[in-house]
This record gives structure tokens, C-alpha cells and sequence, in this order.
């Protein structure tokens, strides 16, 4: 059979790792694929630029819409990453009746009903195992390989740099600004970390992977998110004496009232395998009706990484480019006629236990008003401990945790925990979850 | 579309898990196809037999043979287990233009090569992802997630009767046949544990996984199997001592000579993933040049999730039924006139790391002798624990642990200390694994 000709927008880290992979993996690839897979046309803002590729045998070209016109071009790959270029560029390729590979989350999470219905008119395949977890095959595995199930929920740690932050908290017991500067060193975090430590790069992944889970729609605007920012080393220290781990986790679960959709640290059990996913590694755990807990493991990011979802996702369109497309897998793994409405829930109607840190007066009938708003409140408490006060300080770290409840209660009961005179400040509250 | 029509030989735990399933997420199921999934007959070897799923609308016979030859069905399942009546069965499905989906790892070991070129010649396909590693959908993994990659090699936990006996030794200090015993009580274990134990069940499944990752032939008479039967207590406890845990490995290299395929106990540092896969659980670690490792992680036995590997597998095939069937994914991931002859290494040729325990007299000059003895074969020590003697024995256990060298070095060199007259009995040994 003839060989499959791509064209890449943008020939940077993934990009350039791209073309190393096609490259190096040229006959692996092709005795996989059955054919030979060539990259004749790539777009780069600057021709000069130093490569981390062999340019050899591509054509480069400064415009990328040069490629998405190709009329040579069977598969456009976009890498250029943001959400305004790079729709327009998608959407023009689609037009042109190409099939395009993204690595692109933004582009995905809040364009991706949109795209989606336009490739599904135009009969090509918009592909983006790369969008999520960098080279581990997630979209496959929740797509492909759990079709027998309903999920019941799903967690990740998605964002590499959010864990490497708190790895190296809990293992150095160094401070977040401390350990932030280092990664931006490193070339883990970006100059402005926002998207990352935020939580937003871990929202747009978390979008997309419960669309595939439970077949609705992409909908990154009802994500709620919450940094790491917020977390400090007494956090780690008290949670690691509870026997619990810090992770920045995205999930979606299917309570009573919708789906939860939330990004934000959390407590989490130390023997769990997922709590053992350290430095910049991602890992997502599905809990399927039927199959249980799955957990899948890998590097998030990286040039070759990434590389290898893009080459597997070119793959898989090569496959399917002859069938009709509707016993193709379907953008969001349900078809798109049938997706549920089902409402994401706000933030107010999760269910969820807590870890509180509060500063309370030493002095006796604290812990008393604390526990007894609680119980008000239908609260049960797990565990309590109350640590000595810092000489000359009369005031005392207390931490609580809580079995399951609404956001919402959480929410009153912290209210009236912050009224009472004795106790000092805000209470810092960490959601926790046993994830059993 | 019209339903697809599912036969399946043999109704008891998957067989019943799979109905379940099918029933339970039946509108899930074709939300994602695109289609019904029925089942619509089911052989089965008691008609009266107590059932754990619902059979309404499923016709019982009686001969398997009656569901292979029915003009009416589309898909037929697999699930009656052993090597001769399931071979025949899936071979007379084939012939009769059926697509086949199996969880006979055996069936797929030993047979596969010839059930596959038997089902390209007919145009059908043969799904076989419930035969490894139960419900983590690691065929699809590595066959269609890791297509970009050179494998360097894998790793897996794929017997969840040997890993829960280990993980009773270690957790709880309790000695294998007590654990044993328990399993097989329990149910994790047959009345004849042979398969698991010895690792034979182990091998069938590193022969598939192996095709996969490196695109060679099924070779199950090539892989070097050794069980966990002369796995002491004592073993157990050194190996934590030194930071390692001992796991029961199925493990596929590429190394300068060819390809290792072995089955056998394995220490591995304890801060691996997959160290603390624990219980009946499975997880298979797959090293690829792009992506790095990746792990894989679920149940890898039990009705419901081989019903969900079954499951995944039909909707696999709903969807390239139509398709031209020389774009379907390879049954052995590599176009079949493009697999290599890679030659499988014999034991003596791997190339691994090693536990050493040793009983030796309680004298001057023994360790001298036996780190001559290492350094004469190129052996480098990485650590050696001689322990006390216990009250009134003259023997004391001595622990060493080497680098990688060649297993034949080893051998050579194990004869020699065994020849030592100050040493006592056989030199045990277990090989060792980073993993890194």
C-alpha cells in the first residue's frame, strides 16, 4: 500500500520527538501498521531554528496553513498547542477532509463538541490520546478497553508538575515556592506556572476524560478547580502521621444528584498505588461496575512520551481511514446522537470526607464546640488530633478528619466553627477521598 | 443496525460474568457500540446446573458444537477452558466464517499461530484480550496504545493465585504451603495449583504478551518457568531487610543475544509500582524506547472483569466487522508475514542480577573464599549480609546480592562455592530485577 503522508504544525519538543519516533521507529512501525507512515510537510515559526530532529525528507514551511491545504496530506498532526490558531487550523484541515492527531487539551476541552460534529459531517477522525497523560494510553484503555462497563468514578493525577511540587514536599520536606523555583529550573514548570499549579491544565484533561467515561458532553466551564498553592508543609507532615498522601487529583464521579467534576488536592491513603505515583509520573485509576479498579501509569509529558500517543493515534486513523465511519470508535467513546444529559453537579453538592486544620485556644471546651457543630451537622469524625501548642504560643494546631458528606453541610459547619471566639482564623480544609 | 448475535461455549463464571455484564450494561454497551450485543445461545455441559446470571431469551444446548455451526450467530465466546474440545470448536467456528473471542490463555499459547493464520485466511478475527492479565485491557495496551515504540522489555504480575500467596508471606510471616492452602480454600486457588504455582499459567501468558511486544511468533516451549515453591519465609525477610520485595514475574527482554522469556520468582526494590501490587491483583510494566515504562494495573481473574476483557473484545469486533479486514489490528500486532525470527534465549543466556543464600561454616576465610570465587567470573557484589548463628549451630546464613552477569557465569560460579567444603548444602537463588 502506498505510504501515509503527514504534516505536522509546529516541530518543536513533541513535534521534533515526533519525527525522532517515526524515524527510529520507522519499521517496528510499519510492520505494526502495514505501511509505510512519512512526514512530508511541517510548519515552524522560525526555518532557522535549531532541531531536535532530522529535518531530512520534510518539507518546511513557515505558514502552517500551507499544510492544513496540502492536498498531498492524508493526516494533520497539530502541536502548536492554545486554543485560537489551533482551532482554526483544525477546523480548516477537517474542511479540507483531513484527519487530525492533537496533543492539544485546551483545544479539546473547550472546543471539542464543536470539532467533533464537524469532523463527524466531513466523515475523518480527530484523534487525541495525546491530550491526556502524555504517552499512556488512557483514551484507549476508558475508550476501547472498558466498553463493558458503566464507571463509576475515575482519578488522576494529570499534571506532572503539580506532582513533582508535592513529591518533593513530602519527601525533602521543603516549602512550595521553594520547590516551584526548582521545577521552573528544571523546564518542568512553565515561567508563569498558573496553568499547572492552578490546576487548570489538570481541569482541561479531567473535561475530557469524563466525556469519555460517561458519555456527556465536554464541559470544562463546570470543572471546579482549586491549586496547590493553598498547601502548606504542616499539611503534608500531618497527613503523612495519619497515614495519608497530598495528591493534586482530578476526578469525576457519579453521586445521587450528577456527575462531580473537581480538581483539587486531596488526602488520599498511603498503601493505595496511586499515592505511591511520585515526581512528575501520572497515573489515572478507573472504577468500572464490572471490572473494578484499573490503574494506568506513565510520563504525562516529555518530548517522546507525548510522541508515542501521537504516533499511536496516527496508527489507528491509518487503520480506520477505509471503514465506514460509523463502526468507527466514536470522538467521546459513546455515539454522538447518544450522550446524556446528566448535570454536573456544583461544588456544594459533592460528597466527600475532609481533612480540617484549624488553630484553636488552649484552653479547655474547644474541642467540645468543635465537635459538637459537627455532630449538628451529621458530621461523624474519623480521627482527631490535637498538637502540642509552640511554647509562648497560646494557640494550637488542631487537625479533624471526617467520614463522607455534602460539600454543602461542610460548608455550614465551617462557618459556625469560624464564629466561635476560640477559635483563630480560617479552618484550612483538604477534601479526602479512600479512593476503595 | 441489526443486533449482533453472540454464541457462547460454556456458561459458569465468565460465561455467567459475561451475560451479567451484557444484561446489566446493555444500554451502556450500545450507546458505546452503536448497536445491540445479544446473546442468543449458550452451550453448556449441565442443562439443570444452578446459574449465576439470568438465561431468559438464551437458548441452553447442550453440544458446543450446536453454537459453533449456528448460521445465526455473528460472534462466538470462548469460555470452556483446556486445549483440545476448545480447539476444536474455535477452529469449526472459524471455518464457518464466525469471529472468535477467547479467554483461553492455553488455547492461545499453544495453538494461536496456527487459529490465526487459519482465521486470516477466512477473514475473520480471533480477540483474545480475557486471556492475559484478566480485565486490564493490556493486549490493547501494547498492541494499539505503545504502536510508536520499540519494546525494550516487560515485566508483569500475571498470576494473582502466586502473588497473593507472596504477599500472605510478607505481609503476615505465614509460610507457603499454610498460604496455599488458604488460597485454594478461598477459591484463588485450584485443587490442583500446579498451573499456578509452578508459573505454567504465568508462561501461557508471557508467550502472548511477548508476540505482542516484539512481533515474534507464540513460543510457549521456549519460556524458561520456574514456580515459587522453594520460596522460604526466611527468603521473605532478607529480601526486606535489603529494600526488595520478591514478586512472581513473567518477564520478555531483548538482549544482545535474543529475546529472555522467563517466569520466576524476582526480587525487585520496594519503591517500584509494581513492588506493591498486592493480593490476587495483576500489573504488567512495559519499557518502550519513546514512552518509558508504563504500568498497567486491575483484577486479574474473577467473573465480572474477564467479563469486562470479553466484552471490550466483542464490541472490538462489532466494530471492524465490516471493515476491510487488512486495516484490522494484527492478532499478534505485527502484520503476520512480517514477524521476525528473533531466537529465544536459553536460561543460560539472560542476563539478570541475583540473591544469593548461602549456609556456611561459622569460620575465618568462607566469605573470602566465596567473593574469590564471584570476582573470578566477573561478579560484582552489591551487598552481603552474614547473619548471626542460631545457639548451637555452626551454620550461619550469608545473603549476597550481584550485579547482572550472564546466567552461565553464574551457574559456574554457584558450582564452585557449592564445592567449597566449608560451605553447607545447595547455593539458593533468586534473580533480582531493578526495573529501572
Amino acid at each position: 500500500m502506498k505510504p501515509v503522508k503527514v504534516g505536522l504544525l509546529g516541530l518543536g519538543t513533541v513535534g521534533g520527538g515526533t519525527v525522532n519516533v517515526l524515524k527510529r521507529n520507522s519499521d517496528e512501525i510499519s510492520r505494526r501498521a502495514g505501511r509505510q507512515i512519512s512526514v512530508v510537510k511541517a510548519s515552524t515559526r522560525d526555518l532557522s531554528r535549531e532541531r531536535i530532529c532530522d529535518i531530512q525528507g520534510i518539507q518546511l514551511v513557515t505558514d502552517p496553513f500551507d499544510v492544513v491545504s496540502d492536498s498531498e496530506i492524508d493526516i494533520v498532526v497539530e502541536l502548536i498547542g492554545g486554543e485560537t490558531l489551533s482551532k482554526q487550523l483544525v477546523v480548516t484541515a477537517i474542511e479540507n477532509g483531513k484527519h487530525v492527531v492533537t496533543a492539544n487539551k485546551a483545544l479539546i476541552a473547550l472546543h471539542g463538541n464543536e470539532i467533533f460534529e464537524l469532523a463527524s459531517s466531513k466523515g475523518v477522525m480527530v484523534a487525541f490520546e495525546a491530550a491526556v497523560a502524555g504517552g499512556i494510553p488512557i483514551i484507549k484503555a476508558i475508550r476501547e478497553g472498558l466498553t463493558g462497563n458503566q464507571v463509576k468514578w475515575l482519578a488522576g493525577i494529570i499534571n506532572g508538575t503539580g506532582n513533582f511540587i508535592l513529591t518533593e514536599m513530602r519527601d525533602k520536606g521543603r516549602d512550595f515556592a521553594d520547590v516551584l523555583a526548582e521545577a521552573q529550573s528544571l523546564g518542568y514548570a512553565e515561567a508563569d506556572p498558573t496553568f499547572d499549579v492552578e490546576g487548570i491544565d489538570a481541569a482541561h484533561k479531567l473535561t475530557i476524560l469524563a466525556a469519555i467515561a460517561f458519555g456527556i458532553p465536554l464541559q470544562f466551564d463546570r470543572v471546579y478547580t482549586e491549586g496547590i498553592t493553598g498547601i502548606t508543609q504542616d499539611d503534608v507532615g500531618y497527613a503523612e502521621e495519619l497515614g495519608y498522601r497530598i495528591k493534586h487529583l482530578g476526578i469525576a464521579r457519579k453521586n445521587s444528584v450528577g456527575i462531580e467534576l473537581r480538581v483539587h488536592p486531596t488526602l488520599i491513603p498511603e498503601r493505595r498505588l496511586i499515592a505511591n505515583v511520585d515526581g512528575v509520573k501520572n497515573a489515572v485509576l478507573v472504577q468500572g461496575d464490572a471490572v473494578g479498579p484499573t490503574l494506568y501509569y506513565g510520563a504525562g509529558a516529555g518530548s517522546e512520551p507525548t510522541a508515542s500517543a501521537v504516533v499511536a493515534d496516527i496508527v489507528d486513523v491509518v487503520r480506520t481511514m477505509t471503514s465506514d465511519p460509523e463502526n468507527r470508535v466514536p470522538h467521546l467513546a459513546f455515539q454522538p446522537d447518544l450522550l446524556h444529559d446528566t448535570p454536573v453537579c456544583g461544588i456544594n453538592d459533592i460528597h466527600t470526607a475532609y481533612y480540617l486544620r484549624l488553630t484553636a485556644e488552649d484552653k479547655p471546651g474547644v474541642l467540645a464546640d468543635v465537635t459538637r457543630i459537627l455532630a449538628s451537622h451529621s458530621i461523624s469524625i474519623e480521627a482527631i488530633i490535637q498538637k502540642e501548642s509552640i511554647e509562648g504560643d497560646l494557640n494550637l494546631p488542631v487537625i479533624i478528619l471526617t467520614h463522607s458528606v455534602f460539600e454543602r453541610e461542610m460548608n455550614a459547619a465551617i462557618h459556625e466553627i469560624e464564629n466561635l471566639s476560640s477559635i483563630e482564623g480560617q479552618v484550612h480544609r483538604i477534601r479526602m477521598e479512600t479512593l476503595g
